[in-house]
């Protein structure tokens, strides 16, 4: 949540010379996107977003992300889209770092969402699914379950930090899930982080997803998976069966959850807890103890581990 | 240069009620202000600026504020101009904090900017003296040189972390501006922090003036040394004469500077070079470690001081 480059009126200018937008009104930097700088860019042709990637963002990754959401708003997702310079291309460069302008996607997010609101996601992921299948370039999921004991190691020694035993407990469910993980889903293009952040409504209507940054390849239900734990969950740590039921109703609707995603849900709904939880802890013990960022609490998602744990049945899950 | 505090939705809504601008679309948190939290705001009326006063900003000052930015905008000054709900008041309140819609300002600062746009300057702040003279409302100088002892007794024990004798240095210079200081040169309102990152541009011309949160009653010509020092120096420390001499040139096309306050000019510039140097060193001296804002080098500031303190004859001030 930060600007980490300052972009000077005259390094804007000769970036724009590349573009059709007409003159430079405005730029304002946005507290949005932790990974990059962004900002809201106001020129002739209206209100745009300039974004700058910074080093965590992979250059080599660009084109399958710029593509993706190309190939998304022409199957009319509404995501943010890339704008192209006079040569065709989306990608320039400012201050030495790789920048595009996208069109700005109208909409909030919304931290408590209502079941309407888990019903239209539901129905925008599938329809993500849906035109995600004929996009030509293919991204391995670089925080997959290959990723999970990575991870782990990277906090293993310092989990007891945070809660005494964590290390244990997660250790136990790394070792589950590398026996139980399925491995012959479909498979598709994945948004990957799909939380109430990345998803704008305008009134009653969803206005667009936006940051593909973690997009890739991957096991369609376990998308869903990690939907359901970031949107059906309540504050208190239980499951909002009405949201979970509204969520897979919408997403059914657009593309229906074959025999094997469903039986292997309970699965694939652990791993998505224990990848927030892995990432977050990572987060959580190298963060600067003064840092204006706070990491988010990985303990909210070893509560939804536990609560995946001992369900028994699909049925639970709103299925 | 943070949001600091993050609105809902629903927060948003109930606040906006109060307000004829119809649909809400996006707000976007953005990076600039480091006393306040500012959002980009798109609602059916167009595009806003929502501010919400944090603990920095004291709610009492709050009238003065606004009210100078009513003033000025309806005096033909660019600035933000509060927008006033329905029941004809431009305050509110959102998530406990004060907070204010205010019009959204064309524009970029210009971190490097030409003689031409040292004589825009010169030029809108002579305008904002004369806009200020019939405001009815005053507000005292929270940081003028009463204040400066007390700043430098915060940082005098440890600004040796900064550079050897610079407590030595610090103290002489606030003993010779207390017997040298003017105090009665022309009075009236003040910008009193009128930075290039306060002045935008939109091509070749000014487009507004923003941040008056530290405006107040003081010396004019003491607003005239704090850009005088802002504007026209060069990256290497050195003053550039011809950009200095195009400033007083355009201020004086509008207000004429009086004997008084053309030989007392070195004066009131030293006092606005230790003004900076006294905060940044306590910014400087107070920043955590790790935080995300850095805080300007109090360095920069000391060197502005030696070289005011150097010269012979305002001319070489360009005056």
């Amino acid at each position: 949540m930060a600007v980490y480059t300052e972009v000077q009126e005259s390094q804007l200018a000769s970036f724009l010379a590349d573009y059709d937008l007409g003159r430079l009104f405005a730029l304002k930097g946005i507290a949005e996107g932790v990974e990059n700088s962004n900002f809201v860019l106001h020129v002739e042709a209206g209100y745009f977003i300039l974004t700058l990637y910074e080093k965590r963002v992979a250059e080599k990754d660009l084109p399958f992300f710029l593509g993706l959401m190309e190939h998304l708003a022409s199957h009319g997702l509404s995501c943010p889209q890339p704008v192209r310079n006079r040569h065709g291309s989306a990608l320039g460069r400012i201050s030495g770092r790789p920048a595009v302008i996208v069109t700005f996607l109208e909409g909030m997010w919304d931290a408590r969402p209502s079941e309407h609101r888990c019903a239209a996601v539901g129905k925008a992921l599938a329809e993500l699914h849906q035109c995600g299948a004929d996009f030509a370039l293919s991204r391995k999921n670089a925080l997959s379950i290959e990723a999970w004991p990575k991870l782990f190691e990277e906090a293993r020694f310092r989990a007891g930090e945070v809660r005494d035993s964590l290390a244990d407990e997660i250790e136990k469910e790394l070792f589950f899930l590398q026996k139980s993980w399925p491995r012959d889903l479909p498979r598709g293009i994945i948004h990957a982080d799909l939380f109430p952040d990345n998803v704008l409504f305008v009134g009653d209507q969803l206005s667009g997803l936006i940051d593909f940054y973690f997009a890739c390849t991957d096991q369609l239900a376990y998308d869903a998976a990690i939907c359901l734990n970031a949107w059906c969950f309540e504050a208190d740590g239980s499951l909002n069966k009405s949201k979970a039921k509204a969520f897979f109703q919408a997403y059914q609707k657009v593309r229906e959850l074959t025999v094997g995603e469903i039986a292997n849900f309970p699965v694939l709904a652990r791993g998505a807890a224990l990848r927030f939880s892995l990432t977050r802890l990572v987060d959580w013990l190298n963060v600067p103890a003064n840092a204006l960022v706070h990491p988010k609490n990985p303990l909210e998602y070893i509560e939804k581990l536990r609560f995946h744990q001992q369900t028994k049945d699909i049925s639970e899950l709103g299925l």
